[in-house]
């Protein structure tokens, strides 16, 4: 652990993680199991990427609405793969009052049990289209294309902070359409926003394609993934939008007229990011002093703090205040009984882009010194430049940011045609592995069983990329990414 | 019911709130008893709701966080009087597993019961004060001032859509602070901001006071609320300010030091609205046509509606396009095979505040036809006055409805001084009735038995306002005002 209370990435990977969670003030565990508190930090970080995407999907022509969080358990129970994937995580409501135990205590009520069992919303599919089945009678209705931002529950047995919590925050889209031409168009849609937003606002180079079978939503026909490779060469996928073909509008008979008069099934998709982002940012972003904020994310750009003796406060102040009203999306960090050192520490802590320092010595030389967070670089520059300068460097460390993580990924990306090169790749050198596999179940378990490996998605440069599987030789039609993934 | 699928208000104002929630496309029941479902035109001004008053907060210095959703039942019972208030309407979570039941269905796996029960919170007092207690140590701690955006239920047996739900959305502030005067300071702020937000964007009167020692929230010292009167003269509540004292910071055992470095406990407040201020909305400015929207918190503010036979089509959508450009937040509702006639039906329903009209003749005239929601009235206006004269008319709505819902309260506000006068005026005028109370519990149930009036707060104007208690006659120091209440 370094002086700033934070393990260094190669003492340990995973306590370290942790310990940005902690010294950037972004989360912290409550005192319910696998459930986190989001402190100001990460909430501010969150709320922009909330207002970012939201624009984009509203763009589309998505509105917004809210669904209950509580799910009749029948409901879950009508596609059959769906059921399937979600009833071993469950949080489930079965009483509605609690009563004193006579102890100064509560107890549950037996007599207040529920007729029927409900289910805190893993996903929302279930009690949304039992809704659209009315909303929907004819083919003027299509397409429907709604979006909610909610809490939703997966009853985790190991849990992270934003990486895999019991409860977590996220948008889900679902829309529905008259052909599965147009759903699988607005599949596509979403993952290439998702991808769009990695990538401008989070520096985050993504790849991006089909999921396997094995790996597929459950419910759904086809699932796709966005992924980031992570600085410890494990895979995140932090995205996915499901084409659920007519598996739902069936199971909830779900039918419009279409033109000709005829009743139809539907074609459906549903598509979300949630906070497991932030640790995604946190894992390709961050170093050994804390976090790093691409600045387009950041809730705040640039933080000035000021330094000075008794003296020389008064003008340091009104000198820095100066220059603060020069810049946007800018702090003045003028708390007392902290030391600029202290201050410092705080901000590299929190991956704030920019620091401007203002000391006697700048002022003289009618100038400031910023610091960048990313490389660390400090520059002295004058005061009626320092606008254009802070935009300046802002850009340069967003594009330093998503160069950097993207020469890791291309550094770490290995090509492989057998199975022995692709074992010992897995092993000594992680990252993401190109590799031909037959898309037969066996050989992909195969693969993770022996290596622990996963394919995380078939990349467009992967489609009709023909080969013989690594395991079983047989003639295939497209080379997959595997990789190990959190 | 009119032809346009609403109950008069006059016919039955309980019905017609219920149609104009489902005409206006707000919200609709789900198949979960008592949660609703918001729809894109409800959410969209929850969303405007939500923004305006984020701003404000944050203006205050108060930061969002997330918290999480479930807490454990023994957090519940540490405020005595807390949990009281609670305990008859919590959804309990007691297990985390589904298993199959072997006929296509799936049964709660009793294996999967929790150690401890977790009750969905209601509020989250409990579960942010048993993390406050880590958070603070020092006076230099406070005041902690955070907010948050999310879901709460309460198992409400009786609901309406917005007014009475097991789920609905929020906001609740929370604040810590190290003295008693600070924490009083900060509770008649939010009580102002909800008042001033309602006033200048719901244009919506509100009388804002203490509520009575029965009628607080359970755990405070004192509650402080903003009512509003409904059109069938019936009060509704929509924002509470809670002065907690140091009841929560006891239970939870929250500690600071202060500058002489003795250990105290802070004193914290709470304050929230809810979706119900949507049903206030309704109540207020909704007429026998639909919803009346304030133009400040209309998601769109004015609607083009092109009239046209086909031959004319181009020439007058194209006309409408350059009319729609030259104002803000407009729509041009451009949809094929919708009247004009059931287009303007449905804009009257959802409440938006202009609606331009533009047919042939219009064009003839240079010129397009404004209808104002409110009042009805139409007016030809130029082309080149559009912009101008739509802004003038969305501010003239915004008074109007303002300037008719406070002249609808004056008119129904009575001072009386008997308590058959009282029991006259809530029997045959209802309203708000200011009368004299001695603050005697007793005193307070019987006025709810005989008429139903609870008190609803003390308002500036009643205090220190000496008479004798309309009930038992002693002296009393305030004019308290009262109302039947939803």
């Amino acid at each position: 652990m370094n002086k700033k209370g934070i393990t260094t990435r190669e003492e340990d990977y995973s306590k370290w993680y942790l310990d940005i969670v902690d010294q950037a003030d972004l989360a912290e565990n409550s005192s319910v199991r696998g459930a986190m508190v989001i402190k100001p930090h990460g909430y501010a970080i969150w709320e922009n990427i909330q207002k970012t995407l939201d624009g984009k999907i509203k763009e589309h022509g998505v509105v917004n609405t809210y669904f209950p969080l509580l799910i009749p358990k029948s409901f879950l129970s009508r596609e059959a793969s769906h059921v399937k994937g979600f009833a071993k995580e469950c949080a489930i409501v079965t009483h509605h009052r609690l009563i004193d135990d006579g102890k100064g205590g509560v107890v549950v009520d037996p007599d207040s049990k529920l007729e029927e069992e409900l289910v805190i919303r893993p996903t929302s599919e279930t009690v949304m289209y039992d809704t659209f089945s009315r909303w929907i009678t004819s083919w003027r209705d299509l397409p429907l294309q709604i979006n909610q931002w909610a809490n939703v529950m997966r009853w985790e047995m190991r849990t992270r902070p934003f990486l895999r919590t019991s409860e977590f925050l996220w948008q889900e889209g679902h829309t529905v359409h008259e052909t599965k031409e147009e759903a699988v168009e607005e599949v596509l849609w979403a993952l290439n926003m998702y991808k769009s937003f990695a990538e401008e606002y989070l520096a985050m180079p993504v790849i991006a394609g089909k999921k396997s079978q094995m790996e597929k939503f459950a419910g759904a026909d086809d699932t796709y993934g966005v992924e980031a490779l992570m600085q410890d060469g494990k895979a995140l996928q932090f995205g996915t939008s499901h084409d659920l073909g007519q598996n739902f509008s069936k199971a909830f008979n779900i039918l419009y007229t279409d033109k000709a008069g005829k009743q139809q099934n539907p074609w459906q998709t549903s598509w979300g990011v949630s906070t497991r982002m932030m640790g995604a940012l946190i894992l390709v972003h961050g170093d050994d002093k804390g976090l790093v904020l691409p600045p387009k994310i950041s809730p705040i750009k640039s933080v000035i703090v000021p330094i000075y003796s008794d003296s020389e406060k008064d003008k340091v102040l009104q000198y820095s205040e100066k220059v603060a009203n020069q810049l946007e999306s800018v702090k003045l960090d003028n708390r007392e009984n902290m030391s600029p050192g202290a201050k410092f520490n705080e901000l590299e802590k929190k991956g704030i882009p920019v620091r401007i320092e203002i000391g006697p010595r700048d002022i003289s030389k009618k100038g400031v010194t910023l610091v960048r967070r990313d490389t660390g670089e400090k520059e002295f520059v004058k005061v009626k430049k320092v606008a254009n300068r802070v935009e300046e460097i802002l850009e340069d460390i967003q594009n330093n940011l998503y160069n950097t993580a993207l020469t890791r990924r291309e550094d770490n990306t290995h090509k492989v045609s057998s199975y022995d090169e692709f074992k010992d790749v897995i092993k000594n050198k992680k990252g993401f592995v190109k590799a031909h596999w037959c898309e037969d179940p066996k050989c992909e378990e195969k693969i993770k069983e022996d290596t622990k490996a996963t394919t995380r998605c078939l990349t467009e440069d992967g489609v009709g990329n023909k080969g013989k599987c690594i395991v079983c030789g047989k003639e295939c039609e497209n080379e997959w990414t595997f990789a190990i993934a959190y």
